[in-house]
């Protein structure tokens, strides 16, 4: 066998046994009751050992050995060295680590969710405390010469580190505040819309999801804690979501959300074992998540369709200027997944300070709670009332994600430069969202990012996208011309 | 380290793929999306794969072997034997017979429910000459010398065969028709029912599977195509059930029935990598599903129970006498889940003697449907008048579970001699079941069945909780007993 076919063949064996696992997840988060957390934590923490075996295993690296003196196409090379990347961390990975890091993120979500519903940090530290322990120690074990917090951020969005992050933020966070004070010199917005239950929130959910182009015949939504997206297999990719009767926009947001996510995952390219069929980076995830959250699903043009659709889906009739105005308040609050979008980035920089500070050293998880309440303070002058929402408000930690919270912001900078050119591109597009004719977005999502798959990283696949645009710019702009025009506020 | 331990150690793996393979079987059943049906057949055919490496590697034989020559405690003991049969069967098969057969299974399902959907046996009869066809190679190679039928039903019910099930199954079917018979000269039971809309009835089942002692705390209970319980992990078994809204008790029935074998299993000892915490036979299980659904759950106090209950549900208000004659109507029928006890195993019957005779080769796949209608006319003297309500109308074969259904047959057999024997050890019984007291019945059956596991097989098991006991007669007795007298039919 050729040892592309041989390498392949092997990986396939790993992304497997990962949607094996993606269903044991998918399972946990919804449906598993409460007392199997235990037994599925041990049926986690083995299928990531057998993955980790797959992955460390000798033979992959004579694979890729053989292929350096070879001619390869894109995709091949594409393979090699997105392979080559995971192998790396895997092989310094002892198999002992892996299993107790699985181990430790199915007991962490299960003391996460004790500590939200007990609304006591204390009950959540002392097993966030072995898990940052447990990954610093992996931090270290991959590359001792770096911050173990860049070692972390790796995986996520390949090319990143708190050096590109870190001034970028600070631009980022200066420009916000700029915004967020010129608004807050404007009278407020005020709207408010009835009650509506849960079962009609849920079907206006699903015809919107499917309007936008999610394919519920390899998908489909339940309800969670925490909205996620998940992919269960080739062709099952499922999100969640949450509705509150008291609430009717953040539900459809989280729902818009995961719809982004999943139409990405559904328009991968199928190249089994190649590790090129799956997303270029989280950020770019998040880009499309954000993109069709925000700048289509906040749009004024989304909810001429979103409102008609409620009165589909059984609800009252509320005027798309009304829904418009009250998916774009700007309120500095206290939980990202309600954050409005001008106010959400500051939330992902507390978060990404703190992960900072936390692998650095410099904070620790004892005085995390501490540490969290002053920074909401400082950057969005709120304080937090109880842990469930402050430092226990995200699942992330609670497996171990730490240094994913940047994704979130880098996919917001993404999305903004890809509505400039998507609209430069398609001029029609806000009477086309305005009837429900999503197609076009679609197309030119799938085309320009979903099909590229991960032949080669974010930064590169975007300014192919987008030619060279300055993010920071691009999304500052935007949310002026958005907010800062609902608001009347004034741009200095 | 001890052969013991090693052969525990590395089999605790067999059964930590099983849980997951079964994670995966219930999401098939309950929420999977139809797109995702081939990718969860490669996933299950993957993990069967795992599965059977691990129960066909050469150690095993080893560390068995070993053994032998030992002092053994009973556990130890009865574990060897276990192991021993499941390993000889597995070592017979080629991995690529084993993955192919996994594949079948899941393919299966799909094609049977595609085939229920269009009301078309012709849809699912060629991928069942396959499961046929590769059962058949099953048998054939694990033991050339026996009948494939034989072989076949040995892993369900270890020391069954048809030189024991005909002789018994004959003089069984015989005492049924008398009965019938008997029943059918009397004026027919009328009795119905409001609708009840589909939510009472299921919290009706949760407030009834729950006083019966089903742990919701591991369990939980779904709706599925096809009810069925599920081992998905050490302390999550889960079962599913349907509703409809027109027939209050058949629902209630299956639920009451997977409520006994999730009990069973909750119930099992803790011996992972064993084999001997397990269920003994699945005509034990039976015995367990329907001890709960018809000795108790159609007894006339149990009504008295479920009726309060109904109520409390939100139902409408009932009297346990009318739910008692509805439960205990005897109506030869098309459907062997929706029959009654009485006529309940000659359904089990015609399936006994079509899976022989597709075996033994004196039916086709293609003939299939036409015998089957056959021999409902002259057992239950219906025809089918669709494929529906057919030969379609079972999950089991759709998976290849060919020798299955004697279990159930040989689990009412066994209920029957259970009942004799727990009322002569409760004479309260009936006052406590109709106070909603089920705990002395469950401590019992934990007691005298659940605990012991699979130490021993069934029969002796069975003996040493009943006696020398005639099941054939005591099943009779408890028939004419119970649906002679409802019917006023005087015994011959």
């Amino acid at each position: 066998m050729h040892p592309y076919q041989s390498l392949t063949t092997h990986l396939a064996r790993y992304e497997q046994l990962e949607s094996i696992a993606a269903v044991l997840a998918w399972d946990q988060q919804t449906y598993c009751p409460p007392g199997a957390a235990e037994g599925r934590g041990a049926q986690l923490a083995f299928l990531a050992g057998e993955q980790h075996r797959v992955l460390a295993d000798d033979r992959i690296v004579d694979w890729l050995e053989a292929l350096g003196a070879e001619e390869l196409d894109a995709t091949q090379a594409a393979s090699v060295r997105n392979i080559g990347r995971q192998v790396r961390r895997a092989r310094a990975l002892p198999q002992a680590l892996v299993e107790r890091m699985a181990r430790l993120s199915s007991d962490g979500f299960a003391a996460w969710m004790a500590a939200r519903e007990a609304n006591d940090f204390g009950r959540f530290s002392p097993i966030l405390a072995q898990l940052v322990e447990a990954k610093l120690e992996e931090a270290t074990l991959i590359d001792p010469s770096r911050a173990a917090y860049d070692v972390l951020l790796e995986p996520y969005d390949p090319g990143t580190s708190t050096a590109t992050l870190t001034p970028m933020f600070a631009r980022l966070g200066e420009g916000l505040r700029e915004l967020i004070d010129a608004i807050a010199e404007q009278p407020p917005v005020e709207v408010s819309f009835p009650a509506v239950p849960d079962d009609v929130q849920l079907a206006w959910h699903h015809r919107i999801a499917e309007a936008l182009g999610y394919d519920m015949n390899t998908g489909r939504i339940d309800l969670a804690e925490h909205p996620f997206t998940i992919r269960l297999g080739p062709a099952d990719v499922r999100i969640t979501t949450r509705v509150h009767e008291g609430d009717l926009l953040s539900g459809l947001g989280g729902t818009v959300h995961e719809a982004g996510h999943a139409m990405y995952e559904q328009g991968l390219p199928h190249l089994p074992g190649t590790m090129v069929g799956e997303a270029a980076s989280m950020g770019l995830h998040e880009s499309q998540s954000r993109f069709w959250e925000n700048v289509i699903g906040r749009s004024r043009a989304f909810f001429d369709f979103a409102s008609e659709q409620l009165v589909a889906a059984g609800g009252p009739t509320i005027s798309a200027e009304a829904l418009y105005r009250g998916a774009n308040r700007v309120t500095p609050g206290l939980t990202r997944v309600e954050a409005d979008e001008v106010t959400y980035n500051l939330h992902v920089i507390v978060r990404f300070e703190l992960e900072r500070a936390l692998f650095a050293g410099e904070v620790s998880v004892d005085e995390l709670e501490g540490a969290w309440n002053a920074a909401y303070e400082r950057l969005l002058g709120v304080t937090p009332p109880d842990a469930r929402r402050g430092v226990l408000q995200d699942v992330h930690w609670s497996s171990g994600a730490f240094g994913y919270f940047p994704s979130y912001t880098l996919g917001n900078l993404y999305a903004a430069s890809f509505g400039h050119t998507l609209l430069a591109a398609q001029p029609a597009l806000w009477s086309d969202v305005s009837a429900g004719r999503f197609g076009g977005v679609l197309d030119w999502l799938r085309t320009q990012v979903h099909q590229q798959g991960h032949h080669v990283d974010a930064p590169e696949l975007v300014q192919g996208v987008v030619g060279d645009r300055d993010h920071v710019a691009d999304l500052l702009d935007y949310l002026w011309s958005r907010h800062g025009a609902l608001y009347g506020a004034v741009r200095p």
